[in-house]
Formats: structure tokens, C-alpha cells, sequence
């Protein structure tokens, strides 16, 4: 009984938080995805191909959560000159004010796209709001095929589900049909990208969900001022 | 400031059920091992394996903690008659009070050994004591050579860490000398193990861990009833 209160205080604080990340990316006219998955599931990779391929095209800034050490955030300075890493001191997962702050480094006004790599975690990243406009999260094929039905919260609360390391399917067991069997019944409208973030398979799928995202949240943003 | 107390309550709650805990394990004669690690890193397989060759031997429990589904349990099942399912309801570690109501419905002082088999995730559970012996770390190649320096908790309590899925290493990019780098930087002394679950190679050495270990709180207890 004694702790229900508290989550609901940690909760509460933190939507205020993130409603006030949502309007500072709102006035700034920046999109922002929360890119949640499993330690080693592949995120920084593809956001290094992903910060690769977009520069020139978008304005990116990257928040990158880890509980110790800034080697993400080194490994994707190399490719784009607005990144930082949030330390969580032991903290599981990121939340609205760690990324509020993390934002205060960041050009605000002159990005298009944010993008959150949270702390490697399937579960805990997924109830904390940031104020994102999508969350997406990512499997992976050595993670197995039992991942959506042991995860169901990120498979219902996510824009878009990726499932990374593709290449490795002829190595590991992993039966796709219950992977889609299990997304489906949790929930069938969900959309879902394989891809290999390793052997580039796929990548351009991703690069063009983010352009129609970065688009979508332009125009929606155009017709809700005029 | 207003949420750390209840961080320590909920630990010190905690802490009670662990060592309520500790003193039925130690009535019984059972031996406990806590095995911790990311989604998919091949925790039940390993399992599957070991339940397997110690029919005859040990008499093992296993509780195993997961968000949802009885998958882990129902794969157990076929190799151990003590099998528990502990679902958290979306909570993303086991706690020691889930633990203790789990073991009301094994026959503990008919075990030597209880295996809990904790909810996939490498932060989360590292924080809360259940009463075992030992906890056992478990880190995958897939999930890359970084994993001891992001998750330096687990490599600082861990009693054995295990390398699972070495037979993935000619097809991942996987660099052993940073990964034993950073573990030895962490804590020198750590016994480490590296194994594949999948094609069984070094698992006879994981077998001869736990047979040392049981023998060894044995040997313990009688010392201390003499």
C-alpha cells in the first residue's frame, strides 16, 4: 500500500516535466523520437548510420541515456556535432527533467529532429514519458522470438517497432512466425521494420519512416497555427 | 529530495523479506543462486541445459520472474517438477517478498538447490537482495563489448559472470580484449565464464560451478551447526 502513492508522485512530477519538453520542442518546431530497447540491441549503431546518412538533410540532435560511461555519445559525435549523454547515476531509465536538462545543450532552435536514445532497458523506459512525439522500440533476433509477448507495454505504447539483426536469423533460433503472431495479438495495427543496422538491410526503410515522421509533425504544426 | 526515502522504505522492506528469506533457505539446506541478465541473453536456455544434466543429482527449484506469459516456466517444466512462475504485472525485477511467496509453493527442504530466474533486465534487479547466495550475471556477445562498462553494478556484486553465446562471435563484431578490460578495470578478481547455451560449449564448466557451490554451502552450514 505504502509505495502506490509514490509512483503516482514520481509519475505525476515527471508528466509535468515532459509536457514542458513537449511544448519547448513544439515552439522550436523540433520533432523527437525516444528510441527504447534491450542493452545491446543495436540502438547506437543505427544511430550511427542513421546520423550518417541524414546530415546535410536534417538538423539532428541526439540525447543519449547510459547509466555509466559517454562512449555512445562518443561514437555518434563522429557524426553529428549535437549530442549529449545523460549519466542516470544508476538510474534505469531516462526521465522528463534529465532530458529537460539535456536539452537545455542543445541548439533547440535550430534542429529538426531530437532523438532520445534511452538507457538499455525494455522495461522500465517505456512508462516514463519525455515529451517525444513517437516512441519507437527495438528487438533483436538473438533477444528470441518471445520478446513482444514478455514486453507487451512497448509493443502497445510504441509508433513504430523495429526488429534489428536480421542478418544473424540464419545463426540463432528464431521462429518469425510467433514473433508476428504474439506483435499481432497485442496489437494488429502496430507498425513493424526489420532491418539490419550491422549489414545496412533495411536501414533506408527507417530513414524514410523518419522523413515522413519529421514531415508529418511539420504540417501538423502548419495547420495548427494558421 | 522527496523520493529518495521511499527508495530507502521500499529497500528496507525489501531487505526484511531477503533475509526471512536467507534463514528458510538456510533451515531447508538449499542453496541459492539469483541469475541476472538482459532479454534474450539465454538465461531459460541455459537453464533448459542444466535442469537437464542435474536430473539425478540435485534436487533443484526454480522460480522464474517475468513482466508476462508462463513461457519460461512451461520450457522448464519438461526438465524439473519444482518450477514457479513469478509475473511481476509489468515490474521490472523480482523483489524478496515475491520470492518468499514463490517459495511457499515449492518443497523446500526437499531441494538442494533453488535457481531464481530473474525478469530480463541488467539494471533493475542488480538492486534487490532476495536472499540468495550468490548472484549470477549473465552477458551475451550480441549485445556487444560494451555491456560490463554500461552495467557496472552487476560485475561489482556478482558471485560468477557468464559470456553466453560465444558460438555468435565470427558474426558479430565483438571485441573480448575491451570487454576483459573493462571487467578487470571494474573488479580484478571477478571469476568469469564464457559459454554457449545453444551448442553447449563450456556449460560442463557452469555445471561444475554449481556443483562446487552447493558443495561449498554444505560444507558452510555444517561447519556452523558443529
Amino acid at each position: 500500500m505504502t509505495d502506490i502513492p509514490v509512483v503516482e508522485n514520481v509519475l505525476k512530477h515527471n508528466d509535468e516535466f515532459a509536457q514542458l519538453n513537449r511544448d519547448a520542442l513544439r515552439a522550436a518546431g523540433v520533432s523527437c523520437v525516444n528510441l527504447i530497447g534491450s542493452p545491446g540491441c543495436g540502438k547506437t549503431l543505427l544511430l550511427e548510420k542513421t546520423l550518417r546518412s541524414l546530415r546535410g538533410e536534417f538538423r539532428v540532435g541526439v540525447l543519449t541515456g547510459d547509466i555509466a560511461t559517454t562512449r555512445d555519445a562518443e561514437r555518434l559525435a563522429a557524426y553529428c556535432e549535437h549530442v549529449g549523454q545523460i549519466n542516470t547515476g544508476g538510474g534505469c531509465h531516462l526521465d522528463a527533467n534529465q532530458v529537460r536538462q539535456g536539452m537545455k545543450a542543445l541548439p533547440l532552435a535550430d534542429l529538426d529532429l531530437l532523438i532520445v536514445e534511452n538507457v538499455g532497458n525494455l522495461i522500465c523506459p517505456v512508462g516514463f514519458d519525455l515529451g517525444q512525439d513517437a516512441k519507437v522500440g527495438m528487438f533483436s533476433v538473438p533477444e528470441g522470438a518471445d520478446k513482444p509477448a514478455k514486453h507487451p507495454r512497448i509493443v502497445l505504447e510504441a509508433g513504430l517497432l523495429l526488429l534489428n539483426k536480421i542478418d544473424l536469423m540464419p545463426y540463432v533460433p528464431f521462429d518469425f512466425d510467433v514473433f508476428l503472431h504474439d506483435l499481432r495479438s497485442i496489437r494488429a495495427d502496430v507498425e513493424l521494420m526489420q532491418l539490419s543496422a550491422a549489414s545496412g538491410d533495411g536501414v533506408d526503410d527507417w530513414m524514410d519512416w523518419l522523413r515522413r515522421f519529421v514531415a508529418m509533425k511539420k504540417e501538423a504544426r502548419a495547420a495548427c497555427t494558421t
